[in-house]
């Protein structure tokens, strides 16, 4: 169906935000399996690139000197400095993803996601949650890799990002992950159900008698 | 989940219309068996109830007397007149269930649907359409029960009634059953995961540490 429609309808662009712990990651890899016609997006970013990374699939790599030059030249609708690395949306990328009827899957921080909304994109908002703080922090500390103070860290970022939840047009609480990828998949499917996008694919064969 | 929203968020409406013949009425019947918690809105009506029929259950069974009390009372947010027969939808009944965080769906035609617009509802639209008038025509030649003017009269209403379906929240095309049921579900799965509905729900566990 949506091969179809992406002939004769604008894509959408899904943007998915998460607490560090709560399970975007696993949830947007069974999403994309659900949905192969849904792409990530792939964002660019200085930061060079690591082993098995590769470019234009994990990230648009380029310089910080390029990537200064596109901040100038407006060509992100989001982008953010972390640990003297860019990372940044380009605006084009999506502009072509949604006239081409691409569906797009975006995995952004909550002040990635406010940068999208304020840019006026069309865009369907996804908050993915843990059931609570506490349990955030039973799942990170089980993580062998993170330490004690970077475990307190994320925890204290994941109260701030979860107040920023109630902007998202949708709310997944990841209590059991099996729910939760369910949840995922019904409002892709649910969103490839809305009247414009169904007609754009429909309307011509209806009438046929 | 729902059960547990139910007691701290405003239940949904969802309104379902279709062409005599598109599959609304076994669509609904899996839609209620795949969510226990969501009910059908019981109609009023002045016709004589039928053999198996109950009363409160098919229908709340009134004479045409009390039906016209309860017009003059402004007790229908759409009501009908069909064959000497009125058939309505009690404002009261929607608005109870929604206080109760009671998911309500209610088959009804295009122009109920639209009366429920101008009332204002808040609610959940969605149309099933037929592949095509032609694949609607075959399906309803099928029925045994259907004379050809009957079915020449379904025809030309389901052309008027698909004009409509741009007004709809959402559009499912039935053209394969187990598909058309996978989008309903779909729907009402993706509307439980509207933020508010969820914040209602989730908001005093999350910062639970």
């Amino acid at each position: 169906m949506s091969s179809e429609n992406a002939s004769c309808a604008a894509g959408t662009l899904y943007v998915v935000s998460a607490p560090s712990g709560a399970g975007k990651t696993t949830l947007c890899r069974g999403l994309l399996q659900q949905f192969p016609d849904l792409s990530l997006s792939v964002s660019y970013t200085s930061r060079p690139s690591r082993p098995g990374e590769r470019d234009g699939h994990d990230y648009h790599f380029v310089s910080a000197a390029c990537f200064e030059r596109m901040i100038d030249e407006g060509a992100f609708v989001e982008w953010a400095r972390v640990h003297d690395n860019y990372y940044g949306t380009s605006l084009a990328v999506l502009r072509q993803a949604s006239a081409a009827g691409q569906d797009l899957l975006l995995e952004i921080d909550v002040q990635g996601a406010e940068q999208l909304r304020l840019a006026g994109l069309p865009l369907v908002s996804i908050f993915i949650a843990p059931p609570s703080l506490a349990e955030l922090r039973r799942r990170l500390e089980g993580r062998a890799s993170d330490s004690a103070t970077v475990v307190a860290l994320r925890l204290e970022n994941a109260r701030t990002e979860m107040a920023a939840a109630e902007r998202y047009d949708y709310l997944i609480v990841n209590d059991t992950l099996a729910q939760a990828q369910l949840q995922l998949q019904a409002i892709v499917l649910a969103q490839r159900c809305r009247s414009p996008r169904v007609l754009a694919q429909w309307r011509k064969r209806w009438l046929q008698e």
